[in-house]
């Protein structure tokens, strides 16, 4: 076995490395292993495949011919310039996180309607107020701007909380069973205003760009919530917070944002009712994610030996 | 008309008093409201129904039949001294509540796994830490110890989110599709040690108290979670406190106490990965809550009109 992977995760279980080691021996590839970026580098000459989340790794791997990133965004990985050859394919792990991100978007969602931040205030100084006004997702209006993997798994768990309805909007606008409807782009403005929930599942590509503008966002009902989980670019963040500070919208959940870690002199840390989460609704702390990763990488590992097309190739220049 | 309703409850909206006024004019009743105890005792004399939620209503009202509470819990109406005769009827709203305690139900669930109450810290401080390991109701095990309707509501939606199961334990044990398997209150030691969520929504009676003792919490797993949104008297509060402090259980989420308010020197409010709320999860401070009260209320008024049995009508000596 000459040809190899170089494996650069350092979330991994010992038996989750057995197991790629395993399937991948059985598929004719030998499996190094590294926890960082560092210590792989020295390795990567003759490697064929990486299974890993840094872009780093690609112009140092001259053998290269697929990598596959634990993530399911891809932007640092689009870039030409990285790769020395454009047949370098490139596969995210799409599918990975639609667990872990649809149980965020629910907790988010109830803990705006439930008003858990002054809740949390309240019991905090020990004090036995409970009569703020709530909301329940019964009966709720749920727009899913986003109806991939995260918003489909979103789409599946709200329903069992009796929404007034649950609509999907897309590129493509294709027919789900998970959603009463699905539209295109084109429908978003006229969607807008018949939502109290909008939920933004977005991958950051240059037509995502601030496509939720000031304009859009005042379209919104004033006791509208928001919540971000895709990329933090697909959001004007600043029109955002003007319009909340203004007294629009009844709250957002953000966990992803134009310029990451949020800066600590933003002023969005302190914009009422905007609940924020530093872009931890889908990272790898879960272990069912990281299994799924593994488990769609040698899926997909499987097809690549036997020269099938990827299952989760990201076309470089689309962007997802 | 001299037949009389008094409704004590100062949540509802006009048109919810006006939906109550017509549909017992109808059925041969004058409805007199009131917005508190005070103001209503004055003109109990002769009214034959009360809808309200203070037992102090009972011995001003000698020409009263029936007694209908807002709330599902009835601890403080089933003394038999309150009352002019043992014919008086009380029944409870059960089943307006389902809704609201079982999406708190599910967002603490999401809050403890997810470690919210960390991560609400993180961000307080501007941090971007997000590494922190979190948990699923994917394949977990969720035991619903009370399988009436808010046990019943929070299974439907507990289901979507693909636990390993969901097991209903109550006293009948009565089979319920919502659950994998019901079991009566004798397999309870036996499902402990098999329960990473344990969710107790049981009426405070004198076979409930205390149910969940310190040998009983010591037999759920030590990363299990428990919550508890049904009567304080059900969980030996000391015990459990005890039992964290050692370390025991991944998190609590506790809305009910032996004792409420909780007093401010309770050393619960800073027990570790305790999540405390202020008996919030089910009051009247949801709009569709109240529009269920008074269905529940109008739909036995019908019946007690004529003569049919009270669908909520609550054992005094039982207790619910």
């Amino acid at each position: 076995m000459n040809r190899k992977i170089a494996v650069v995760l350092p979330v991994l279980s010992s038996s989750q490395r057995d197991r790629i080691a395993r399937e991948a021996a059985s598929l004719g590839f030998s499996t190094l292993f590294f926890e960082d970026t560092a210590s792989a580098i020295p390795h990567l000459s003759d490697v064929e495949i990486i299974l890993g989340q840094d872009a780093k790794l690609i112009p140092n791997a001259p053998s290269l011919r697929w990598i596959c990133t634990p993530s399911a965004g891809v932007n640092p990985y689009v870039d030409d310039s990285l790769y020395h050859s454009p047949d370098v394919l490139l596969s995210n792990s799409s599918g990975a996180y639609g667990v872990t991100i649809s149980e965020h978007i629910v907790m988010v969602t109830l803990a705006l309607m439930r008003r858990s931040s002054e809740y949390r205030e309240i019991v905090a100084e020990r004090k036995w107020i409970r009569n703020l006004t709530i909301r329940s997702i019964r009966d709720s209006r749920i727009t899913l701007l986003g109806t991939g993997d995260i918003g489909r798994k979103a789409a599946a768990r709200l329903r069992a909380f009796d929404p007034a309805c649950i609509l999907g909007v897309s590129r493509t606008g294709k027919p789900d069973p998970l959603f009463d409807h699905n539209y295109t782009l084109d429908a978003l403005d006229s969607l807008l205003p018949k939502t109290d929930v909008l939920i933004m599942s977005l991958p950051g590509t240059p037509e995502t760009t601030h496509l939720m503008n000031a304009e859009r966002l005042a379209m919104l009902p004033r006791d509208a919530y928001l919540i971000n989980v895709g990329r933090g670019t697909a959001l004007d963040e600043n029109a955002l917070e003007a319009l909340m500070r203004a007294g629009h919208l009844a709250g957002a959940a953000l966990d992803v944002f134009e310029t990451e870690p949020l800066p600590a002199d933003s002023t969005l840390w302190t914009c009422p009712r905007v609940f924020i989460t530093p872009h931890n609704a889908g990272n790898m702390t879960l272990g069912y994610t990281v299994d799924q990763i593994v488990s769609l990488f040698l899926e997909d590992l499987t097809r690549y030996a036997n020269n099938l097309p990827l299952l989760r190739q990201v076309d470089r220049r689309r962007g997802y």
